[in-house]
């Protein structure tokens, strides 16, 4: 692979008049909505450098560019490799294209800006590039955070669309990769082989593929390796298509064979629970409500209470604003999209998860993939 | 997926005995050069936040954790989801279940520490991590740039070996993948093929895997995307495999049908620029000679000159230190692992890129992945 190569889902496909037009009006919304935060901070200018903030502000899906946000302009720094891609993605912006590093580019570009007094960088950037910067730039700099993240955690309709196909075509890949499951394969194939169903269907994973076996599956962090998959047997898989730059998060768990009374006690728990959360989603609940509803129900099966969250926001980024968890303040907003997924991990013996992604509305939510409807308490089996 | 999953190549196997005997030796090596290198900074401790340094340094291979380098001890902060693993993977650490915020546990670490008076932060720690740290230590903190990375551009044996095995697993899976080339396949869908195969071989893609059919060989950045192959065709394939948490990475090329006069004499110039440069690789070469062997064969043909630099180091991370380019000072060193891949772009037309893994010798070098013996300017052909 080249250095610096790209990061994402760019495909070479260059954008028609009409979705040009289309992504135009989105960005403008979104830089409107950044903005208004600004100005409340009172920051004139503001140097986007986390990548996802980066396609966000601006719809350049490369890698290795930086966004400047003015009261009046978006200016893009990129490089040559970058500089059609970008025309043809970001005709709002004034595209840079540098020659030396970006930081030296950032700050040549902020000194000419004689309107912009007060500058900012956002707090993802590194140490390393942010002294860069700042040294080149010889100006009182500002730090801040949580400015594009803001305005990304309440999702616009192309990004509900994009989570949605990507969540279809998810569920699409699925279903084709368990037809092909039989005794034998590992867990490393497996997921293979789902990633490439979902490149078949024109999209690709948005996250590395987690699949495990048996017992494997009570590490939540477990990664596929060689255990293969006997006659009887479960199998938990927690991936995601990335789709129009927009990731989905889906985790499934199937039996293969009866499925014990304990597996089945404990699928029935961790469906139950998730329907509790879900049933508690909506605009201006407290988040750790939607937590405790999740873990009371786990906890009321005297089954161990899981260690992660309940879920997490997905967009752009496979996590993103709102993290679901007992400690976090704060209310859900009508337009945040987030998974919603307990688990129960019994070390040595099992695991189970299951997770779906919601679109939280005035009224409740909207589930925004596709759920097949198997009976509570009855875990989903695959025949072989 | 989980909040806070891991991000490597953690593959649920525990660890024997012996290995964990040969792992504990390679690390005390790494950390003695470490330790070494802060001693010259005057530096008592060393706050390691990059993941690729924090396995290096420690042996564990999770996520969402911090290693602390003292004269003394080598501490690791982790969360209860890796306990189990960290505990397996890093005989050597003290290791600090954290129930907090990361800065947190870290500033108490080091508030205890009362050998520590000077400590330095990774350049690569985010601004908003630095600062969360540095309030909740309340000590004058230094920061720190390319120490481990440093010790890290000198592969030790069980890095070179790894490096070695994930290229025999990514030529095998190639090799594979080839033979279920027909044209109307997708480059998606070629990708995903690859990776299985990757997969199925025990090891996983070490990057996004890059096909490029025809003309879209040209942007060097090029992602997969829904174009089909034809029966005259051409294909660039960028790919690597990671095993044992290292990585290769090779480009190969392939004419489907008779490739075109100027593709063969692209193919053959951009063998030659390669086999050039990999002629002068050896210990104490400046490393924009390296570079310039290269680009001197492709101007020779009178074709233009890739933008993009002649290589890159290669090891934990897919793009290390030493970056080969026009403008890079210093010279290369023995133990040094890189990539040797000029190529060659025309919009439009074609993208010619090879791409092969060099071990740096005193006396030259060794290439690290298999090479089948193409003659001199012969397109490799797939026939169909």
């Amino acid at each position: 692979m080249l250095i610096n190569c790209i990061y994402n889902t760019y495909v070479g496909h260059y954008l028609s008049f009409g979705q040009k037009r289309m992504n135009s009006r989105i960005i403008k919304n979104r830089i409107k909505a950044v903005r208004w935060l600004l100005n409340g901070k009172k920051i004139d200018c503001l140097l986007v450098t986390k990548p996802a903030n980066v396609t966000y502000t601006t719809g350049f899906s490369g890698d290795d560019s930086w966004a400047v946000i003015t009261h009046r302009c978006v200016y893009l720094l990129t490089d040559s490799r970058y500089t059609e891609q970008a025309q043809n993605e970001c005709p709002l912006c004034k595209i840079i294209e540098r020659t030396g590093p970006i930081t030296e580019a950032a700050a040549k570009l902020i000194k000419k800006l004689k309107t912009a007094q007060t500058i900012a960088a956002e707090k993802s950037t590194s140490l390393a590039d942010f002294e860069a910067f700042k040294k080149a730039v010889k100006s009182r700099l500002k730090t801040v955070a949580n400015i594009v993240e803001q305005v990304r955690s309440i999702k616009d309709g192309s990004e509900i669309a994009a989570i949605k196909r990507a969540s279809q075509i998810a569920a699409k890949a699925l279903g084709k990769t368990l037809l092909c499951v039989k005794p034998g394969i590992t867990e490393n194939e497996l997921a293979g082989m789902l990633d490439l169903q979902i490149r078949k269907l024109g999209a690709r994973n948005s996250f590395d593929t987690i699949v495990a076996f048996g017992p494997n599956a009570s590490r939540p962090h477990h990664q596929p390796g060689n255990r293969k998959l006997k006659k009887n047997d479960t199998i938990l898989i927690d991936f995601g298509a990335r789709y129009g730059n927009c990731c989905c998060d889906l985790t499934r768990c199937f039996a293969v064979g009866k499925p014990t009374a304990l597996y089945s006690k404990v699928y029935n728990a961790v469906q139950q629970a998730q329907a509790a959360a879900i049933k508690m989603v909506k605009a201006g609940i407290e988040i750790s409500k939607v937590d405790a509803a999740a873990r009371n129900i786990i906890a009321g099966y005297n089954l161990p209470v899981y260690g992660h969250g309940t879920g997490h926001g997905l967009g752009l980024e496979v996590h993103e604003e709102p993290v679901i968890s007992h400690n976090r303040k704060g209310k859900l907003k009508a337009g945040m999209v987030c998974t919603i997924e307990p688990g129960v991990y019994m070390p040595g013996k099992l695991g189970v998860r299951i997770e779906d992604d919601v679109l939280v509305t005035e009224t409740g939510c909207k589930i925004l993939n596709e759920r097949k409807s198997y009976s509570v308490g009855t875990v989903p089996r695959l025949k072989r």
